[in-house]
């Protein structure tokens, strides 16, 4: 029996991977990027299913279209437009099952074999999978503070034939924790359309703003209909429930709706009706507050607890917002390495060559700090700092 | 901006813009393969829905592993045994967002661009879909009431290059509503071991048999790990969950787990605990045994209105199990262009042309018994034969 040629190109998730590592009891896990499961609202989902088991079951259990459960996508093109996403209606709305599935159908509608997508360095892991299944190849655009930078961009499309789209994730990147300025994201679009490229614009953690001033997508600045929004509400409502969705225009939309037809058919229509009772049933906004709340002051207790643990000279992000900081090591240091020597003292991080597409970079670590409590992400920073500290020559 | 070569490949399920149309109120719709909605279980689903959110809400709703929910794979690997499926244990179990992930899955773990899928003539147009969404072409293969023919499979393995896949539906298959005999899924393992072929068996409608007795699943009779099965919960219990699974040999399951890390990372935690809950803590047995009843009265007013409004000498198949009955009209009758007038009227089916690869076959339809009332089965059955009659010759 024989596997076809594309599964040569699909290899395990160095994440998932590791979460697996990481379900032993007792590890303090800055890994996977996990929201603090103590703040899902787990009272309200009862009350929830009561209601959509009363008022509509027969609909909430059975198939439906694959474009999505219409007052759901409703609601969120209203969210859409409160980010100043102009001219769309609930049609350029698409659910998915989590953003990975918006992802994966990208790398399929755009790419061919060996195509190229330009992304941040370092980039989403998950993502560098999902275009890499799709038969993808990688060039990495070089980053600083304020996001990719433009004249290497210009210039590795001029000099690379088959580049087909550009991926980023311009609020509280995933890994570096940076986030895009103004300036770069209208850019951006100027870059799309000379080029005449699509832009998969990642959005995750953009409501988790710790401090700062929001900045609008790149979609808000998007004059020629080719940049495709990914949202989902893993990280502002529960990751269990797999809802995500893609905002495109018309066109576009629709090859994403094809796609979707035969890769699943239609995303759960009871989780689509949660999401939606508790955005209109329940104070989401005062949610969000909740979770601001929260995680700023893990992110505040995990840069305190690095620059106590922490040799001098280590440089990591310090993110306005998100699940995650990224921080450098010594070039000599291999992190991937030196995770056993973590893992076996008890702690868990992600390597940092997992979000380099070229592997090149060896020496650098993902921490989360959404799901520990802050006596954990103390603890754990305080072992690691020492692990860090062995390696240190 | 352009699409990938794949997006060639793409077309919208014929089976789905249908569903559309008979949105509208007051159709008899015999089109989906829809279960009864008035059977699904929506007050235990209040119950476990409380359940989970007591004693697991948190993992309920966060991240968890690709392979999916332990105590579920367990449940469902003990079903597979109880079919005569020996020699597995839940680590052979993937779950999957319904059934159609599966198919798509199957496609691209096994097929280059152009390979060939031999399919029972007709077959499954979902499954249609997802395999051209990967590039493959397909050769339909005889069948008569007791499955594919064998001679003309072996004669097609041999005088067709690129063959890299069997794909059945023995059990009330779809569209044809026929069951293959004991001795063909034997002699299919005969087939697929001589060729080194993988057998795709997709079985959603197994658990619905209405007279006879069961036959075992050819992975039942499977000697060399070659046959991977595809269940669903779609029809014993609810589709809206999108909860199925992929049982193969460890080697064969894994490389369905690294392709579902990146579509989607897992399927909904919340909503295989909601099925694990329902197969351990309520009747399941009781539940299909009363689904069984309703959906065999179904079939029956279905037949006797046939035989009362159709025209002579229609041929239709009487269905051992499952939902469908499939109709042949004479030859010159095209029942996609039908279709329109049968909608006017106020009913709706799907052509059969769809569920042909090649398209050749006008003249068939395919009548769905177990979505609508006795009542409206009867009143619909008999607008069908008043707008067949206006046809015939």
């Amino acid at each position: 029996m024989e596997y076809s040629k594309h599964m040569n190109n699909i290899k395990a998730s160095e994440i998932r991977e590791i979460l697996k590592l990481t379900q032993k009891p007792n590890i303090i896990s800055f890994a996977g990027g996990l929201p603090a499961p103590e703040l899902f609202p787990t009272e309200e989902m009862k009350e929830i299913v009561q209601d959509i088991m009363d008022s509509d079951g027969q609909s909430a259990l059975q198939y439906s279209t694959t474009a999505g459960y219409s007052p759901l996508r409703e609601e969120i093109s209203k969210m859409m437009k409160k980010k100043n996403i102009g001219n769309i209606n609930q049609d350029n709305i698409l659910i998915t099952s989590g953003s990975q599935q918006g992802l994966n159908f990208s790398g399929k509608i755009f790419l061919n074999k060996d195509d190229i997508v330009l992304v941040e360095s370092p980039s989403y892991l998950g993502a560098i999978n999902a275009f890499r299944a799709n038969e993808g190849k990688f060039i990495e655009i070089e980053t600083d503070n304020n996001g990719m930078i433009m004249s290497d961009l210009e210039e590795k499309i001029k000099n690379n034939e088959n580049v087909k789209m550009i991926y980023v994730i311009p609020d509280f990147q995933n890994p570096s924790g940076k986030t895009w300025s103004l300036e770069r994201r209208k850019k951006l679009i100027e870059i799309g359309n000379k080029y005449d490229l699509p832009i998969i614009e990642d959005n995750p953690y953009g409501e988790l703003r710790y401090e700062g001033k929001a900045i609008d997508p790149i979609k808000a600045f998007d004059t020629e209909d080719r940049v495709i929004y990914l949202g989902t509400f893993s990280k502002t409502f529960c990751p269990g429930l797999r809802i995500g969705w893609v905002l495109a225009s018309d066109e576009i939309v629709n090859k994403y709706n094809l796609v979707k037809q035969g890769a699943d058919l239609h995303t759960s229509s009871l989780a689509q009706r949660e999401i939606y009772k508790f955005l209109t049933n329940y104070d989401f906004e005062a949610h969000i507050q909740k979770l601001i709340e929260v995680y700023k002051k893990r992110r505040d207790v995990m840069l305190d607890s690095m620059g106590k643990y922490f040799p001098d000279n280590i440089k990591y992000t310090i993110p306005e917002g998100g699940l995650f900081t990224w921080v450098v090591l010594p070039e000599y240091i291999n992190t991937k390495e030196m995770m056993k020597e973590a893992v076996n003292e008890g702690v868990a991080y992600v390597p940092g060559e997992s979000f380099y597409p070229s592997g090149t970079t060896k020496n650098a670590m993902r921490l989360n700090f959404s799901n520990m409590n802050e006596a954990k992400i103390v603890k754990g920073i305080e072992v690691l700092g020492n692990v860090i500290n062995k390696n240190i020559k």
